[in-house]
């Protein structure tokens, strides 16, 4: 067994910052050598050896992290948000000067959720008709969700790509909002029940059959395989990859 | 084990009709007797001693065939639409010179969803929280469905007899339709999908629980085990029953 | 609107205890006047004036608990396991000297577990086939969950009041378990899965439709809101209720 | 647009054949040239000038018809069963010497059905636990079905090959077949119900979330995407390809 990474978190006092220091202290191939909050110098990442940070801090602070354990030869796992375009393309230049670095920006941890998208996008171009139902505790202020949003778009981008005709609909009357949203010429409604945290479902039919993607996610504690699987992986995948799907082997 | 039903099966060459004809005749208790169609006389019954008739027939003929087996003590199973108030009232007058006839006259002769329905409309006092689903076929030209529209109904009764608040929903923004029709202040979403046939989910959330009736109906011969249940039970219940669900034994 | 009820909480130091406090504390129509755990005196509940007790503390002291209520006029909600039928029947014998003192006792608090087993009965004796898939998380060490039994004899017991012939079934082969366990005739299915809480589905199954009543429990706050109803009810059913079902509106 | 397909269909007057006739008929990018039944000569193949050739015969004649077309240049797509090991490969061989031509023997045309099992598959390496249910109408007389076998086998083998742990399982006291049947260490549950035709649920759990993956298989009319697919693409997939996924684009 090779030596355990050193493992670093950043943004530790937060909700998912407690659930990382958690995970990495629990696996076996890993040591935690360092917990930074707000204030705390980053300069405690060379001082303690780190050579990996999960960075899960804030938007106003995570560029700064991520470019100094590139400079510094530690790989990044990234979950913080605000990484635009003209963000992620300064980090890639960086990068290039340190080709030995390893950095993975993810939007979504959720191993199933990102599975979930994935699938749904390759079958997509087999199935006359695709629709989404996406279900979330009653206190969400948006509707439809981000990730229903993105399914959305992703399945249509598949879609056109793969000349596969609008999913077919006869509806001629309707009660008003009864058939959705249409995000991307994807039909998507938005449940919301008090007792449900968040559930997708994507729902592709043909003549005959029907097939159904369910993902339930209950509990932000599914995030930290997903954490776990990128720390273990970016050290040999040098270079920026940007979404955990670019780590799994979705094909066969 | 009792003399055998015997039975008519009025309007038998239509889809309905024909499939009544075959499960009459697969019954042990009944002995098809008669099978009429447009036309035919309904002197036929008398002549061939008929005691029950099901009636699958058209609007247009449906009053004057049931107006029939009343006057001449002969039970009747109805599934025919176009029994409007004025219509049904008019036939209540007529059972009451005749109280030992029964006539059943059921817009929806399929047990599981005459009990999806029944159940909702009992659990919904219980939950903070129910919205509606319906999945159909994409050749359906109405949204939402029917049935939908009326599990919605009752359901809303039930919340306000009950003095039920509102679900919650903190939604502020959404896309257009993302949160599904409003029916009675019950949210109803509706899919279509190639494959699919008529199904129905009503969904129920608590403070950590759900509780999820799911109908699906793939064939009409789903409506032959409350054909069967009405002839079954109809001599048992004079004058006029509305709905199948008079004759299921909800409580316990 | 009345005055609130006075209620005292018994096992409150446990977890069940603990969600009750807040529960009762967060009722509108409800005081928490006393909050007794091991140790404490009974006599508490007279010094604050409690009408009601919510017993959640341990099998050993629940009999003397709801007797001490029941002879000095206090209703009693009692969610302590260990009520065999003798200590029922002395229970019984002493609530009919106090005529006007209700008790519930329920094994179960989660409505949408109760209505679930419920509405799986009366179904039962509508469908030809029946079976129980019941869903838990990893760590538990039995097989099928007791729910899941007790679900089974009563869909059982309710097809042999109705004369309803045994689920068809022609397997010739088979690998060794892959029908489930037969509980009274009925096949139960036990599904163990990291991520999972406690989930059960009935699966009813005639010509051409299915019905499907599944619930989900995610948390164990999902039993307050039985706990609530119990004690907004009990006072107005004097003697002792076995089963939350007793107090719901199965029927129409 | 190109010319159409020129398609032949083997095995015309079985029921999978009938369906196939109807779906290359209908398609506006093939010609349906000729139906062979029994007894007719191989001869018409030539005569009517078919590129392709769809095999739905049965296992006596299937090797023949297949070696007949490899021969003559023409394209097959094969449904027929019975391609053992020593079959394939003496096709393969004969192949070698026609190396324009294309086959696809697939033992299943049912696109959610293949693309379900790949996604399982692949997902099985990320997710602790994973267990089957497979549903089917009460006249089949094996179990588990052979498809949830396949699944199973096929989802142990990718988790063999990561290095994922058996599925955890704490049970210690459980009803003879609770847990169902194992096949290669994974749990696989048979549920037999009227009104069901064949479905298929693979469920995935970890710490705080669940993925599941579900096809409904309603009618055979599901296998002409799949065989239209394999006639769209055999053309330019020369040798042998055994297994529709082979066509599929799964990863991104």
């Amino acid at each position: 067994m090779s030596a355990p990474l050193k493992v670093a978190v950043l943004g530790a006092s937060g909700r998912m910052g407690a659930e990382a220091v958690k995970a990495v202290g629990a696996a076996n191939d890993m040591e935690l050598v360092a917990t930074l909050g707000r204030g705390d110098s980053l300069e405690i990442l060379l001082e303690t050896g780190a050579t990996h940070v999960v960075d899960l801090s804030v938007p106003a602070s995570t560029e700064a992290n991520v470019r100094f354990a590139v400079e510094h030869g530690i790989h990044a796992v990234v979950g913080t948000t605000g990484w635009d375009d003209a963000k992620r393309e300064s980090l890639t230049a960086l990068l290039s000067k340190n080709p030995e670095s390893g950095v993975l920006i993810a939007p979504n941890f959720a191993l199933g959720s990102v599975l979930a998208s994935a699938f749904a996008a390759t079958a997509a171009r087999y199935f006359e008709s695709v629709e989404i139902i996406e279900l979330h505790h009653p206190n969400k202020v948006d509707a439809p969700s981000g990730t229903a949003v993105r399914t959305a778009e992703l399945i249509a981008a598949e879609r056109a790509a793969a000349g596969v005709a609008p999913s077919p609909d006869a509806t001629e009357t309707q009660l008003d909002g009864a058939r959705g949203a249409l995000v991307d010429g994807v039909h998507v409604h938005s449940v919301r029940l008090r007792g449900l945290v968040a559930h997708q479902e994507v729902l592709l039919g043909g003549e005959g059959e029907q097939l159904t993607l369910r993902h339930d996610s209950y509990d932000r504690a599914s995030f930290m395989p997903g954490v776990l699987l990128g720390l273990r992986t970016v050290a040999s995948r040098p270079g920026l990859t940007y979404g955990l799907d670019g780590y799994l082997e979705l094909g066969r």
